[in-house]
């Protein structure tokens, strides 16, 4: 096997890089051993059995060329609308703003178009686009993998009347494309009653894990990245994270880390740092990811245990001014994940200037952000506050692909260490049928009855106004 | 006193709204109330000495005033770009996106120029903005209270070149604005020596409590936003925040729920949920003010304690979609806080259509939103886990103006209340010294050796590539 993808620094997540009592010892570690080849052996079974389509997307050539003769086909567009909400929309985003350079600018930085994620119920998005953009010149893509998700059905109903009203029915189904369940659900009779274009969610890729499928590539590829390279950084990440070694598995050595911190020495708190502005939204996708997947009442065993980090986005230097306080003075039960750009891209030379801010003059700003990373760690480690550093050679769709892929096998093998199904996440129910419940649709007699039941039970007394 | 500018609901933060154990009881808040009279006696009693700055601002007109007699001699523009970082950025982009709507779509939403915030050593940002933006057209606003904060400088040398390469020496001085500390410091020196426009953050106002300053309103103003309503509404909040009984007092009564959540019942996580997207950048402000200033290592009398809750940004519906598993079925260490906007502006009806969806159509938008929220909220609170929502009536700048007090005033509660001195951030400091003296700069020495020994300590094969 040769290098891997990305480089990952655990120094200071380990006595004695860390001043004890900070860092695990090797003792710790190496115990997690033959616990890691159980989950890893468990999590490549259900690879097998085919319960866990996201670990071969990487290799799969059949999904670029499907996504291919999809873009083939739609009309030139000035602006992409993407309905889908969470993992629905988290992904994609996460490429577009890491590869096509910052869209929160009011710029036309790149050319192609611009693909805007209007990911919520609130009006506020919606309203905007749909006072501002050309029907003509709009595509909608609606994504949801049951086909069912409530807000984005409802952005789905005023998009289509947005395009219909103004193009007439042919003209809206030519600039409609659903991402769905391939064979069941309302957005694929949708699909297959209007013969709109359409792509796949495999039913055994989840929602979080989907974004190596067209869920986040077919955004990707109307905005002109490249989805190979995507695919190929995920494929050769997923060779190195079946190494049954645990020191040399990179998912695996991620997931025991954070498991341990977890278990052995309370840091229940784990934070992904990413020293790169155009990694933002990539934090906010493994938020879910982690939050999600791992957060459960119950365990495989179904006994109730109430278990689950919980992650929190940063990005360096920014958070220096904001969370790093905390980090460095709270309490200990954080881990930290950073994430360095060792060729950082456009780097910009800071130029001197006599008499003002003279030592900052010949230095870089890639440098400095180099500089205050390492400084960060080094002070947390000082103080035995614990850290790894995932290093990325350069923010390009191979590496990204490698991200994405690196992150998703954690979060299995994690699942399996805290002994939870990573894979489920049964606790929105209840508040999605209790909204339901309130909108008065059909079908919630008795959800109507938990929310009068609920409501009685407040006391009045307890508004302040 | 009339209304409260917001409305607070903790009914599901007490017990019997929410099933027990995860309510506090009326004796426990009850027996919070002396407590709570300490504190705000203490806070008064620096406000009365001149110490916290932040508490009048909302009551002292000579602010808005300066900030319109500089932006009356400021040239016409399209482009601002705001330097700065943490408390110098979060607050001003919190009042852009709320009240010009989204920033983020690349559109022309709202007339009057862009407001650019790179607030980061990356170049990504940076890049951008000077390869697009035209000179001639644009404006440079630089932020620090202490005027040497690294990045902004670094950012600085880099847009005064920008200008003065296009403009000359007189063009660039033209488009500078400072805003530093009224005596001192390397900006005020520079915006002295080149007679530069500039407006000051008073000395008793800490960065994260400076949003109603210059800092946040000059951005605000320069978008056209309505500043005295914003001062109004902080000012509204004070008066309310003065009241010594628990009860009625609306930051006081935020702040003892989530000590007494904390203390009491180990829920150290504080989620900030506002349903509505353009308060997204709002929670990232909260999530600085709360985490920088509660998150300390000694207490008030200066005994090590490292203390401090995690506070977590969150948007809703979205985060029904990624977080709200982990909330409902996690461990039960979280106290949320939802906003809920009562009367949203620009809601859009969802059309029927007949065999899509059926069932939503006829709803709107914002009242899909607010049923999830009350769905969310409720089917929480069914599992014994509090949240307590703060309802605005509308998002203007009156309210914002309000809700930026009420959270500070809670912030400097809950600091008396945790027993920490919420207004410094010693833990910053050491990271930015190891980061200058792997920049080289001159009189970090001991710094240098700091560096080489922790470098040395760390073991070279917990690196995996």
């Amino acid at each position: 096997m040769g290098r891997l993808p990305i480089r990952i620094d655990y120094s200071l997540a380990m006595h004695p890089g860390t001043s004890a009592p900070g860092g695990l010892d090797e003792r710790e570690l190496d115990a997690c051993a033959s616990r890691f080849t159980e989950a890893l052996d468990a999590t490549l079974h259900d690879v097998r059995r085919g319960a866990l389509g996201f670990w071969g997307l990487g290799g799969d050539p059949t999904i670029a060329d499907a996504i291919d003769a999809v873009v083939a086909k739609l009309p030139a567009v000035d602006d992409v609308m993407v309905l889908g909400i969470g993992g629905s929309s988290l992904g994609g985003r996460s490429i577009l703003e890491a590869l096509r350079g910052p869209t929160g600018l009011g710029l036309p930085i790149t050319p192609g178009p611009r693909v805007h994620f209007p990911d919520n119920s609130d009006p506020f998005v919606l309203r905007a686009l749909f006072e501002h953009l050309r029907p003509e010149r709009t595509l909608v893509v609606a994504i949801s993998k049951s086909g069912g998700t409530v807000e984005t059905a409802a952005a789905l109903l005023l998009a289509r009347a947005f395009l219909r009203d103004a193009l007439g029915e042919k003209g809206m189904r030519e600039r409609l494309v659903i991402i769905t369940d391939p064979e069941s659900g309302p957005l694929r009779d949708l699909a297959w009653r209007e013969s709109l274009a359409s792509l796949p969610v495999p039913k055994n890729v989840g929602g979080r894990f989907s974004v190596l499928t067209a869920v986040g590539l077919l955004p990707a590829a109307l905005a002109g990245v490249d989805v190979r390279a995507l695919l190929r950084g995920a494929d050769a990440m997923r060779a190195a994270c079946e190494t049954r070694d645990l020191r040399k598995n990179p998912a695996g050595l991620f997931a025991a880390l954070h498991v341990l911190h977890h278990e052995r020495h309370g840091r229940g708190i784990h934070v992904l740092m990413p020293y790169a502005d155009a990694l933002r939204p990539f934090a906010t996708w493994f938020v879910q990811l982690w939050a999600e997947s791992l957060g459960k009442r119950v365990d495989l065993g179904g006994n109730v245990v109430e278990r689950g980090p919980t992650p929190i986005p940063a990005v360096g230097a920014t958070d220096q001014h904001a969370q790093v306080q905390l980090f460095m003075e709270g309490p200990r039960d954080k881990l930290i994940t950073f994430i360095a750009v060792d060729e950082p891209a456009g780097d910009l030379a800071i130029p001197h200037e006599q008499g003002v801010f003279d030592d900052l003059g010949g230095l870089t700003m890639a440098g400095l952000l180099d500089a205050e990373r390492r400084g960060t760690a080094l002070a947390l480690a000082r103080d035995g506050r614990p850290s790894l550093t995932l290093h990325v050679p350069r923010i390009d769709a191979f590496s990204l692909g490698s991200l994405f892929f690196f992150f998703e096998a954690a979060t299995a093998f994690a699942g399996r260490l805290y002994g939870v199904d990573a894979f489920g996440q049964p606790g929105v129910e209840l508040g999605k049928r209790l909204a339901s419940a309130l909108l008065g649709r059909a079908g919630f007699e008795s959800e109507r009855e938990m929310v009068r039941e609920t409501e009685s039970n407040r006391n009045e007394s307890h508004v302040l106004e």
